[in-house]
């Protein structure tokens, strides 16, 4: 398989998503006098959504800056990103959960547990491209991996908090999911590596 | 992140919500003897499906106006387009809200709410490839920026009256929303810049 | 605007609008011991998903042969285009319309009407072509338009009977819309245009 | 039509149908207590989407492998690749209907034909462009076609099975169609032809 249309099928799978989560916000079904208030009711269900929005757009991200090092594909890899995208796929499950049952502890923790597995699938990659350096633009070194790892512990680690609170202070986990995206958001703001935007045109 | 596959992620999404809109149009469920009046029942949603179709397609044409003179990618201009993407992704909620209450003053302004989103983030956009003019294949000028805020500050006043009027004369809002629209389309359609489309040949 | 971007738009729209299709297929909520028998009866749904899984691939086909002759896009070839796109992208409905309420008129018509319309704007879009030389790869003459009227006129031609018997003879207009369809596949079929295949490559 | 935009239309119906398999998992609407075993009641139909995922996933690796000795394009391999996606794209119907109807006859049956429907367009295809050598990189010899034989046999023979098991003992059904899944996704790892992510560069 090609590299570019592995992209190409897999920038549809993430534009896809991110697209379908709208979907989930069901117009309500009230008399039009209180249509406003009903609509305030549904403001949880708007935070998941912009929530998983970003969240997506991040993993897409992210996804990217792995295969900007990726110069050539083989079998293993590309059922690699099919894990990722099937943990990708699943996110309008339940963000659409979490808005139908907010502040719950069952969709607190499914939500988290999806983050977490589409985590770890990147990290497995990064790890089998460090293992198959002829895949690589550059040999990942163990040591550049292991300084990634804390970019993938401390979310990670976060998302598990964020569960295990959603019993207890389930509004709490909100907010420590909305920080991993927002402290996520900002790394990748800032990284401006020049090798990314040059490549094509190198 | 290169450019191209931003692009591609970024069509892929216009392309989605464009289509998806039309999801929100249900069969009705009526004797068969009756379903032509029901039909006729529709023509309202109808309307806001045919107008919110023009206005994602208005905004992709907008958004390649802007990247035509974009030449290479930094992780805050990747954030901000997400941030224009939600706006439009967000599109069916509004239209699929004003087809099943029409003629009220909640969903007409919600609808415009949404459209001064999107526009602004556009101005945005603008505003920051003007100070970061190593990402644009021309250097935006302020003089250039001044310029065009008219663009912007028109269908936004107009969408704001719209916004008002929802609750007074509810159709004439529909009408300026119409109207801003094709005031839109008629300025792209005419603007026929040989940069556009000689850039990937030249 | 370049054309690569409007083309993977508009494939993008057309891979949806055919998928998307199979969305109004509604599992059937019956006792398992009946299920049999209910698929059964969804069989004229059937016949009418395939019938537009065809017809929207067929118009995508038509997009293409078209596109294959424009080297360079205007402002108004934009939003014809997207004209063509609304109609396609309205396809979903009259399909799951007609799928709800075999065999009746109205349904019948308005699947025709849609059909009608996208073949008029493919037409419309070849005069615009040849009357704007300057935008084709090869200028389209008076006389190669008009060798093409019968391909839009038969077409057309068949749907408005087709629409007509659907409150006399149903059935008949269903295998007069497969017949359309099937003549124009094979006529698709047939001309293989080296001009075609060629022209990324030459 | 040109190889490249025959590509992105099949990418981007993979990309969809891929995704749309989660539409189909609804949120129960249950009391937020008896949420957890509404959930686990629900895990016959996560399997039936994570194998769906999966189907389309190799599906669509087959297609590209297949694309990949295409050189250029007919009228007829364009209907013959529009036949293979109509059976992949109706495949969110019977993954659904499994979802709902797990472990019945009728809905393996239904899944098993369109997974032998699927398998044996991509046979005809290959045994299409064996006759039309022009169109291939390389020539596909009747030795070559008739060594992949098996790998078409086996799997529709194991389908068949599968479908006949349906209203004996179903869960072997299942485990069959995940067996041969498994096999496909073993084989098509291993196979790292460098042949094939050369190509665009080479």
């Amino acid at each position: 398989m090609n590299k570019q249309r592995l992209e190409a099928f897999t920038d549809g799978v993430y534009a896809i998503v991110i697209t379908l989560l709208i979907l989930d916000i069901r117009i309500p079904e009230v008399h039009p006098a209180t249509l406003g208030s009903a609509l305030v009711r549904m403001l949880p269900q708007a935070f998941t959504y912009v929530l998983s929005f970003f969240v997506v757009g991040l993993y897409w991200i992210a996804n990217h800056r792995v295969a900007l090092n990726v110069k050539q594909i083989d079998g293993t890899l590309i059922w690699l990103n099919l894990v990722w995208l099937l943990f990708v796929s699943v996110m309008p499950f339940p963000t659409s959960l979490l808005g139908r049952y907010p502040l719950q502890g069952v969709p607190i923790a499914i939500y988290g547990v999806d983050l977490i597995l589409t985590n770890l699938t990147g990290l497995f990659i990064s790890i089998y491209l460090m293992k198959h350096r002829e895949l690589c633009v550059r040999a990942i070194s163990p040591q550049t991996l292991r300084d990634q790892i804390p970019a993938y512990a401390i979310p990670n680690g976060v998302y598990g908090i964020a569960i295990g609170l959603g019993w207890i202070l389930p509004w709490l986990s909100y907010v420590l999911y909305a920080l991993v995206l927002a402290g996520l958001a900002v790394r990748f703001a800032r990284i401006n590596n020049p090798f990314q935007s040059s490549r094509r045109r190198g």
